[in-house]
């Protein structure tokens, strides 16, 4: 068995079967030995971003660590933006990088590059095969890591895949054990929330399943109230999810929002900080005197935590927990906007969906709406690098076949992992891609303006707006193969969400507000 | 004035009038500067691969340097491919990248990584400005560095951005003087070059213009073998350029071409390597006991190295230069191959063209018809990371408005970066972007093969072959606002090439040759 085989055996015997993948020639001999192995599913994306996408995607909706496959510093590179999302919505992800064989290095061959960097630029976790013996054991300690919420890269060097190797297949370790708070920081805190002015901010895992209803309970119990942060990576919204007041994206409607707090708590989440800077505005909304609480990290055990701090409280099963009401709005009629796209949305969100979110302007109008709709799950851009979303849709998809999947996105991030749409049409995934078509990236404008700088002039224009030309959506997806409709009135998105959901496979929105 | 004003200030007295840019939040007052200068021209790429191909194209075709935009560390990272190729290509690049406050960093924003390490990780130059009156010297430096042929990032945190600057915008100095190699070196290389067995390699402005031509005297005068690198960042070719012997793609092929010479001159380009390793097969295709003499640095001085190799060789402007004579090959009739689509190129080829190449496979067949054609600049793809060639095409229409540039791209390669044809519908660039549709990266079908793998089985299709879906290239460039027509034979080839010259602005032409 070479060293590559290993590899393929190490990830199917650890449960990863899933890979992501953009391959190239300093991987082939990997390649060959996922042929051997078709219990791997290995999928497509034409570019590199589309791959640590799907694997963030993947990973928060299956709670399981997908493969990548890369190839060499640039194929990295091109995944970069979309792992720095993952790492900041601490989904686990396993980057396998090919690179050249060792002895050819010192050539400086032109896909030679500093591939350690770019990838120690964004891993937690990365280490170079040296030869075919440790790539089954150096694999399994990138499986265990990545299980533990880690970005984890393993370069793989040709030699060292295509070298036989004497190591068998290595089964990964668990987890390592995370960090649980002592009692008397748990006691402390689950006090503190009886406090008046006291607010729990809960993140990762306590803000879906079984972990919101916990932190509902300690939020009933205590009296604390219960706020969830705008970029969470997964969180469980609609008709019957745990009720958590949700922060804004501006710093000054978070300072407002969170202006009678005396103190908060962040379990599994760090303390709130403004999305940039503003010249002479603070960097964080949370009042002068409020007391915050770092009582859990967002790497250490959040479940664990929830539990103790439900115990601390005296959380006993009986609380009434906050719920949101089911509200359909009416549907709308007349020329499409924002409002009406949520409108629309809300009233065709069908049970168990997966709604991923990268419309920030467009959002503002849309999510109100839907999230008093159907029960679902909301995946958000946790790192802000745009061009998340598309991707995430295809790993959603992937982990949860038989869930329908709304991506959600403005036409400026859209374009930006665009190929997407491609592979969602070659694996036939449940997809519906609502583009906003705003003609530009509206937030821009408004972030301008917060800058205190003037009104756009001809250059700034010139890299805001994306309108001359218009992008035509229904070709893009034409392009790649995938079915699409326009809607420009409140009435042509409700009739192109029903022929979404009538279309087998994936289907494009383009929905023209702007 | 601040500081963002003042780097403007700084690009403009410097010669720096052109930035392509992809910016956020944290470049915003970088914005508000530029509006306030309608001297910079300012050009939105819809990702940031776009940014960093053209600016790389535009270095090339212009021998000037451009700025790039990019949006933190994510924004970077997506830019990153391509400064790998314009690094290996020496082409000089002023990157300017926001980044968060100073003082906003200690919150660890969703915006924020490791921007110093990935910026690091392919730039030759970096620093970061600490304060308002920094940013003008820095960016000086930067222009310095990257006219010397360096990638140089400036990284500006908003707050030197928007803060008020003391400093006066500074004219960058010229590059630093390169070094020569000393003329006992000079001397001895223009002896050996006339022993026979000898062949000179040269690169960069070796390749082109003034260079090639004292390229092609020295080889009359010595005799000595006059070998072009096969991945050269520019070259002239057809009738009446400097006749260049090519290098091959293929370590085997170049290992026979090669297998005659006793000592290689290296002039600007370094030894040749082969692209990747192969089990069982040496590294560098050069045969055993050959003299490689790296003569000149490709960061060295190359046009002075050239100028006293001719003089030691006793150049005396009499020699005979050996060229390429014009042969145009009948067009082709029937089903479209590469053959084809190299005989219609070659009859459509204009004066003065600029070819734009990213066609590995296809290239085979197309440009051998092309070499013969008329004279044009052939730019290639140096540091191998696909994705480079619909960008670099934007910067070469950019540098040289009244000169016709083909990109000629396989269908996985031209997707890797294809938001770039909404700039050139956007810029009304003249720019023919021919896509070889063969449906796949046709590369990695010889390479598995070259590795010793078996036959490419179902996990190993799923990941070379691109044809479930097609791509519609046809609706891939309505999509974008780009004109197209598609060729499936030889004739609709010739008619296509003909309906582009004749179409303002871009135009696509798939060419289905699989």
């Amino acid at each position: 068995m070479n060293g590559a085989e290993t590899l393929v055996e190490t990830m199917l015997a650890s449960g990863v079967t899933v890979c992501f993948a953009n391959p190239g020639t300093s991987e082939m001999h990997f390649v060959a030995a996922l042929d051997t192995h078709p219990d791997m599913r290995c999928i497509l994306c034409l570019f590199e971003g589309g791959v640590t996408g799907a694997a963030d995607g993947y990973a928060r909706m299956s709670g399981n660590v997908a493969g990548t496959l890369l190839h060499l510093g640039p194929g990295f590179a091109n995944g970069w933006a979309n792992l720095h999302n993952a790492r900041k919505g601490h989904s686990g992800i396993v980057n396998v990088v090919g690179d050249h064989a060792g002895y050819h290095l010192k050539h400086d061959a032109p896909l030679q590059s500093d591939l350690d960097g770019v990838a120690g630029s964004v891993s937690h976790w990365m280490r170079r095969a040296g030869e075919a013996d440790e790539v089954a054991p150096l694999g399994a300690e990138a499986i265990r890591a990545a299980r533990g919420g880690e970005i984890a890269t393993l370069i793989l060097p040709a030699d060292s895949a295509w070298g036989e190797s004497t190591a068998a297949p290595v089964t990964a370790a668990p987890p390592r054990v995370k960090h649980l708070p002592d009692t008397a920081r748990i006691e402390a805190a689950a006090e503190a929330l009886k406090e008046p002015g006291a607010a729990l901010l809960p993140g990762g895992p306590a803000l879906y399943g079984a972990g919101a209803e916990l932190a509902g309970r300690i939020s009933t119990r205590t009296g604390a109230r219960l706020i969830a942060p705008f970029f969470s990576p997964r969180i469980e919204l609609g008709g019957g999810a745990v009720a958590f007041e949700q922060m804004f994206y501006q710093g000054a409607q978070n300072a407002e929002f969170l202006k009678d707090i005396k103190s908060l708590t962040c379990l599994g989440e760090a303390p709130p900080v403004n999305f940039f800077a503003y010249p002479g505005q603070p960097s964080t909304p949370d009042p002068a005197g409020c007391v915050i609480d770092k009582l859990c990290h967002p790497d250490w055990d959040i479940q664990g935590t929830l539990e103790a701090l439900a115990e601390a409280a005296g959380v006993d099963g009986s609380e009434d927990i906050a719920r949101i009401e089911t509200t359909i709005p009416d549907p709308g009629t007349g020329g499409l906007t924002p409002d009406g796209v949520g409108r629309a949305l809300a009233n065709a969100t069908p049970d168990s969906a997966i709604m991923v979110n990268e419309a920030v302007t467009a959002g503002f109008g849309i999510w109100p709406h839907v999230n008093a709709a159907a029960r679902h799950d909301r995946i958000n851009t946790t790192g802000g690098a745009i061009g998340q979303c598309l991707p995430a849709a295809l790993g959603a998809a992937v982990a949860c076949p038989d869930r329908p999947v709304f991506a959600v996105s403005g036409d400026g991030s859209a374009m930006y992992q665009v190929q997407s749409l491609w592979t969602a049409a070659r694996e036939r995934l449940n997809i519906t891609f609502i583009i906003i078509a705003n003609r530009g990236y509206q937030i821009l404008h408004h972030e301008l303006e917060a800058q205190g700088a003037p009104k756009p002039g001809r250059n700034a224009r010139a890299m805001f707006d994306i309108e001359d030309p218009l992008i035509d959506w229904q070709a893009m997806a034409a392009g790649h193969g995938v079915a699409a409709a326009r809607a420009t009135t409140c009435e042509e998105m409700t009739a192109a969400l029903a022929q979404a959901a009538s279309t087998p496979g994936p289907f494009l929105i383009e929905a023209v507000t702007g």
